[in-house]
């Protein structure tokens, strides 16, 4: 067996979102460089392997990109099984694009193993559909943390057009549902925080974007991953969920007699 | 045992794509309702169950919605462990928002199970990331057959600002690249057409934003699921993918040179 890198999305963290061909990849791998948010259940699948945490923590640095590139290239021209798992999508803000092309450049063979990404099951879990007919049939995925970036694409955008995901956010939601309301967008409109999707301490705020900024104001977040979720389809939450809730704005009675839930 | 429904998402099409809890709920279902992108492969796996196609193909047909529901509730009074099979995840353009609605309303207990949604593995396994450092940090999904309901979304975004990615757009391709160029989009815009990703037959045309019109004109297309991506990011899928293309226009050099390719 030559030497393989395999680019692998874990999904939101709990090992049952894997998909089988990750599994088995990581079940087989000798090497294993993952990210901050791979679960430990995710790990104890890698049971041959040698582990290094390569991921950003915060207050703590992370193993540079190049680094990251440089151990993957030689592990895999030493003939190693190499796992480069990230958490999600390696795809979907995951660097993992930069990652395929170091491996392409040095010519060690390599394959994308897609993940189920956050942006799609943080809200799904939360019972918020991005998609429902009638209410949205579009989503745009942002990265929160980056109003450069994210300002010329939602900026434009007629107000509650699509339904807006805002990864890596949390810290930037004041900022976020500030430009969003004075670009024209209600400041009722349903907004969520999904934290720690698929783990167990799992739990979702809800409120309206006029809220946003002072969501979660007292418990600690900063240690699970959140995922924003700003549009109509936020009100079906309390209707599709079964995460437990920090705070649940009552659906809005224009929103429950669309729905039409009872 | 009661009856209960799980709306899973069984991914692009290759089974081992599939999340592992999702091949579990199969695998110990009794009843699988499925749509016409699940895979043959994947309802083989549905090995105990009962199994009903509910899904719309061209020219024929689907079961109504209504029926899909009351399907769902009644097997599930009846104590059957039933599943209802989407392709890709079942929150994206999947109607389970609806699906779930009319369970909750019922007193069926449910639950969703999210799956790798098309629009997010399609790219990659064609070797498209929909982000990339310095080239696209945000990406807009959007229904390419339902004109009235992207451009409100993608006429105000900044031309370039993030990805692309139209589902079910196909046969809406030439409208939708009309769009973009008159909405101040680059007519070199790079631009892909991902056919049946994960599949044996999957294969990927690119282009640009002007060629978009008359890509994949000969060979029939209808039999395969399609995902349109646009943006500069395209360009990598000739160096990051594996997938076979039915025609590929070479790297522009401005991408060459920003990507690093060599």
């Amino acid at each position: 067996m030559k030497g393989f890198v395999w680019l692998v999305g874990a999904g939101p963290g709990d090992p049952d979102l894997l998909t089988r061909k990750a599994a088995r990849v990581i079940e087989e791998a000798e090497l294993v460089l993952y990210d901050a948010l791979v679960s430990n259940e995710t790990l104890d699948l890698a049971r041959r392997a040698q582990r290094f945490s390569v991921g950003k923590r915060a207050g703590k640095k992370s193993v540079d990109q190049e680094t990251i590139h440089a151990l993957m290239i030689r592990a895999a021209r030493r003939g190693k099984r190499v796992v480069r798992l990230k958490g999600g999508d390696p795809f979907v803000f995951g660097r993992g694009g930069e990652e395929g092309l170091a491996l392409a450049r040095a010519g060690v063979p390599f394959e994308v193993v897609p993940g189920v990404s956050s942006a799609v099951a943080a809200p799904a879990l939360a019972g918020i559909p991005l998609t429902h007919r009638g209410v949205a049939s579009a989503f745009v995925v942002v990265s929160g943390h980056d109003p450069a970036a994210y300002r010329p694409v939602l900026g434009g955008m007629a107000p509650a057009s699509a339904t807006v995901v805002a990864l890596m956010g949390l810290a930037g939601r004041r900022g976020l549902a500030a430009f969003l309301i004075d670009r024209g967008w209600s400041a009722a409109t349903p907004a969520a925080v999904v934290l720690g999707a698929s783990r167990e301490e799992a739990r979702v705020w809800t409120g309206t974007l006029a809220d946003l900024p002072d969501a979660l104001a007292s418990p600690p977040i900063d240690d699970l991953p959140g995922t924003i979720v700003v549009g109509e389809v936020v009100s079906l939450a309390g209707v599709l969920g079964q995460m437990p809730f920090v705070h649940a704005r009552p659906v809005a009675a224009r929103a429950a007699v669309r729905f039409g839930a009872q």
